[in-house]
């Protein structure tokens, strides 16, 4: 029921075409969603101004394509694919304006946006081995218009490597911390910043690790406050969040 | 090595009072939190303006009334008290202006600062039993300077309760959604808001709730976009952060 | 915003005493609820005919007696209260018609309802120990006007004194079948059984039983067919379950 | 030791031909059950009227082929297939009247029955992910003479998706909900419906989601009464008791 | 139905009193168990000639003494109860002839039995913590007529107190491996002896012992041939388990 | 050391050939093992009349059959061959007299012995898919001279399967009992046989069987009395013990 | 078998009072550990000099007193006493020389030791919630004639604080580095330190600590080379495993 | 900022070319790891003299060759790479100077150094299958410049075979003590050792082991002193550890 229908029974009532107890039931049936007054599209703040998202695991390259194409006619400018793998990605160039990531396993199709901020968001890894998370994370916060400052390897068990960037930690709007194994990472950037950070914990690792989990009990554990985590090797969600908290 | 301490070496450099290679030393045996050019205190973004912290958990009852004098002394004008008991309570009623929050084990010395910020922090829980952390969030939320609206038991299972809100939540600017057993109410709110959500997992459950850890993988595990997730329990935390995120 | 609500704004626009703007804003910002349309109550199963039900846990002796007090005054004629403690039940009895049953720390006040089904629900255990979780869902049966058959203490270790209420099981309409320890009970009812058999794992056991974990996979896992599962010690969701079942 | 046994027993008693001593030597050393008194065949419920179940994991092409040929042959009408891959498939049509469901790895021989009942079960996912395992579900209560309504992809993060589908929850006489990564949408589902929920997680999800445990744990903590859980990606499980509960 | 009843039937059959098909229905409904020819009692290895057992777990005071004075009355000579507190203790020592075990939790009503095998247990710990459950197991396997060898704390981290008793490792018809922490008795005594060896994980530690786990899993690892395991703490059941293997 | 060595020793300190302390000094640097009053070798038990065991896994084709080969040529009338590979079965073939059996991945090379004692071993699994490990666990028992009964497919949601071979269980010497998904066939057979119960849990299983987790903890938490436990798949470990104890 | 034992066989031997077949068997019966050649006391490196240990829980204050008086009448200068309560620590105080350290539930009857050492061990530690697991380490390490820095509440979140620290870190012969909830401190430690780090991760914590098995894993993932791991809590066994390390 | 930075900065001053206001402020935006006075590099202690180290995890084998080509170039006479595979190998034999060690999955590029210490670490393994991880850890330590002797199944459950090694492990100055399924060798060793022992756990094993759980387990709750813990199959971890201890 949109508030179209909403006004026509309305109106139906004033004009006495129908009556109250007919007008209750029509209420009665009809679906919620469609009364307008609640957010329909959960989707709706990435589609303004900035790119619509495939999640691409589970599709096949045809649908894939397909659906970016379809999207780019739309008008849409940036089309973020995630979880692409370089078979859809090899279709993709084909028929589409298209640039692959490959390590981030990220798809653009269209042309990714100039940033809309004065600030910027920091995407930081403890390892060279977590940057397939991390430019996950950076990719779909550029997308969606935001400026990222990466700051790659730089472990906290060469915890000077880190410091030299206290600079950019300390100013930036929101900080995507991603870092397997022992995930420490997070607490010590979370005692440097003032501001938000995420907390990526990744697969990366071995033995007592336990594809993640090593590093995602770490993170909730921090004790610097300001830390929040998402799941494991999320580098979507983190970098969707960050946007959020970016453009706020 | 204070501010004053550098500039006391410079000086005498430039005074010739010292050689270079002397000031040299000096610099490479100087502890690094003395050099003035970093945070030093990861308190910072709380002391300034608005409440100290003073975490109650292991302190004695005389430990915690003697801290939370002296900075009242000091000038402070709100000093939050978690995991405060009873008895601490007691004792700070005695000698203190002192509120004290039984649910929460939240104590406030000194007053409660007005809000500085237009937005507000929504803090919703799904169960009655889910109080207790919420409103540590809560309360911290606000001796940090925060407007909150608190929206207690809408539970999942009687999704009605919490869609009558849903004005309230699309409002907000950061949401903090509470729950232990099943933890979905973070992924319904996230679903139906555009800001961020913090989650917190709580100890609320028995049997296979595992003292919170079922809430927290569902939680971790949230398909909606923009929810990050603290520890089990963490109150403080969720309604620290939202704090941050507030003021943006 | 109740169906009388609904439609005295509805006669209002009939009226023409609000325009169907008003209406609309009305509309808009009454509580998804109060519009009548949907299941409000989530309890409202339990009390057509018959029991309410109080979750006594995290509530006082006080609380307890006045709300099941309240109820009766209004016309309940049972109240089934559970995870009651014997300090409640002590008050209870002084100001309450009350029965209280130890074993399972479950509250009547009131009467409890006559059986309204031909059919019965047979509630079996393991062993002895697992009796409080057993007598939970029996009562909760009874409570909501089932009869119940119970059959208790006949674990799989002795299994001819199980296979001796073989026609009990194969003419029951939904059986709970409760078991701690190794949860066996289940899967060896499910093979005999046609009907719905519900699995309660219990925390009785010790050392690798993890406070039911090891009962609660393995019925999770039996290869029986027409089995499912509830949580460690969920007696009352079990037997509010086999209620619904038991009225089809 | 089948009736007639039992029957040549106890003629023999009354005509003298062995001694009342004699018999009770020959039921001792009888198995239990040949004695007839006790359900054999606990695939009874499936067979009378409704389709035979093979379970194809394990089983080769050959194998499943073979069995389905002679199932058909001795007059069953419908021969329900699960876990059989494509290969499988590929030759059941040459040989068989056959139709393959290659997401649910469902294979029907013979022909689907018409549902026996005026009632209907629903089941719903919270994504396009899960639909292999609700499938499984669909097509087993189908081949078991069910009607089936399929609400698919209406996760809790989109609230107003599912709740479009009020009515027919409403109206379901039993629900199937299947869910991987946070399941809470067996919790909603249960707080909308009035009659028994069949929750199943799905092994879909990654990181925290630990191969569907995350979903596992949040339906049993489920705060919705009227839910009960079956095995991770259990879907004939969860259909063949929903088809029990629809033909009660 | 007892060996009686069924007479009674074959002998009514013989009589002619009652037709061959009432006697079939007759079979149908009686309970299996009253049958006979099954073991129904699984205690029954343990009454004849030694001694019965109590499970004091749960049980009052009251309970377990009026139990073990039936039972010596009814002339056994030897009553053992497990998991007794002290409590218990006091009281069956003034109604009974009795001894308690403290550090095993056991009593012994009645009077222990001579061994009645030439052969040996031996029963071996790790250290002088997980004597507890050593001697539940030892008391228990005495109370059974067997004569067990104590060999206390030669844990594997000094290996030569546990070499010195290679001899009655080596003589021994079965052993008791009882150890917690890390649980490497078992292994190292399954390389020396060519018995069979029952491993008692226990509880005893701390940190990452888990309660046994670290025991437990130990133990079913245990690279020796010859090991078995049975629950954490599961005194009694090692040690009823090594009566039956020495009096094989 | 050997016995040898050791007697030379004396026989130069009885000549005065060496004196007491240099005989002192060459005790205390001779290693332990040589002195020969211990178990060196810990196969001896299987060596001495019956097969010698080769663990295939991770040994290639060529080294299993060399092995074997010289084992024979040693005058070993029987080797047994575990976790061996159809690759190293088709070697085997070409160059020994050999026996594979694929099922169990066990190779005989040579011939299998005569059963050399008068009782046996039986051998039950829960289902068919539990068969490779209870087919190792019966051909190690077999090849190390014990006759074997295999009950197989008697999963306890069928009991009267297993109830139907009610008396080779209880005149077995010591029972094997295989299961995987929820183990419960260890509890039923320990409550029905007097002798010792191994339990073999088994992987077999899905979703929230965890890989055997669920049969191995259902089986450590057997209510019955007399089973014990190896670890999950270990049929070799099991058919081992039950051959000790059956040559007891 | 003393040495004295192993003397007088010997000399029997060459006295001809025994034969060497007689001396052989003497041997074989003779118990390992007698022999003298290997250590059989496996504190010994302790007892050398330094303190000897007792380990206080599961004592009564009458045994741990009454153990450490003879000790000292022994002639022992220091002895420690681990898990101590404090009604032990009363008792010992009123009869030995006697000195306890609350926080960490030391006793030291004696004196200390005076260093033996020119290096020095620095114990480290995330919080003041750590101090207890510290100070057991310590004590232990001073005990056992070490030289000890503490650097305590220099966690990770707040970087700088133990940035200050720098230098006696990096000249720390080997360093114990103590911490809970996310146990990043030994990460960051091991980065700047060219010492051994002995990382102990303690119970300190909530929620998703899981009781220091957060802290454990991550020190298990350490990044950082030459981090070694002991198990929770086990402040002892890093303070004696850094005095063997600081004694080579 | 180099040191040739910050005594250009202090020229300056002492010249007057700047203020000393102007110098606080550049030292305050200067990175902190150029000063100097800190440890930039973390493998200083392995460049120094002995092997540089590259893990070969996660690079092609063109950036694996090409690294260590140049390392040689530089002067590197020993380049140890760890997690290398055979691939990897055949591309570095032809262009480097280069062993293979397949077991290990470790090369040499350059020539193996000669030790230059007298002491030397003893690598013990419980298994054959335990190679791989022994092997890592021993030309680790020998590429650090140490001499290893390596004792291989020397496994708990034939426990001569490790005695008769232990003067070898009495004489160590450190010991890697690798071992897979239940783990004890790392405490039986413990207690044969007065010098630090390292324990490995591997990933050897199968069902309950874990994938190294368990041995890990073991190892952390070890009864013997002086015992630490690495991650479950870092070899590399345990030889560099040992090194540094080596070479104290």
């Amino acid at each position: 029921m949109k508030q179209a229908d909403l006004k026509m029974i309305l109106k139906s009532v004033a004009n006495g075409e129908i009556s109250v107890d007919e007008a209750v039931t029509k209420f009665k049936t009809a679906p919620f969603e469609d009364l307008g007054f609640a957010k329909i599209d959960y989707h709706r703040g990435i589609r303004q101004g900035f790119a619509e998202v495939i999640y691409g695991e589970g599709k096949t390259p045809d649908q894939i394509v397909q659906i970016a194409d379809n999207m780019l006619k739309n008008g849409q400018e940036t089309v973020l694919i995630t979880r692409m793998n370089s078979e859809a990605a090899l279709l993709a160039k084909k028929s589409l304006p298209f640039t692959y990531h490959e390590i981030a396993r990220v798809g653009i199709a269209g042309q990714m946006p100039v940033s809309d901020t004065d600030t910027s968001i920091v995407v930081a890894t403890g390892g060279t081995s977590d940057m397939p998370v991390a430019e996950e994370a950076s990719l779909t916060a550029e997308a969606l218009g935001n400026k990222v400052i990466r700051i790659y390897d730089v472990g906290v068990s060469g915890i000077h490597r880190l410091l030299s960037h206290s600079e950019e930690i300390m100013n930036a709007k929101v900080i995507v911390a991603v870092a397997g194994m022992e995930g420490a990472l997070a607490s010590v950037i979370g005692g440097l910043a003032d501001c938000p950070v995420i907390a990526v914990p990744t697969s990366v690792g071995y033995g007592a690790s336990f594809g993640g989990v090593a590093a995602l009990l770490s993170m909730l554990n921090s004790c610097a406050s300001g830390v929040s985590v998402v799941n494991i090797d999320n580098g979507f969600g983190a970098g969707y969040l960050a946007s959020i908290i970016n453009h706020i």
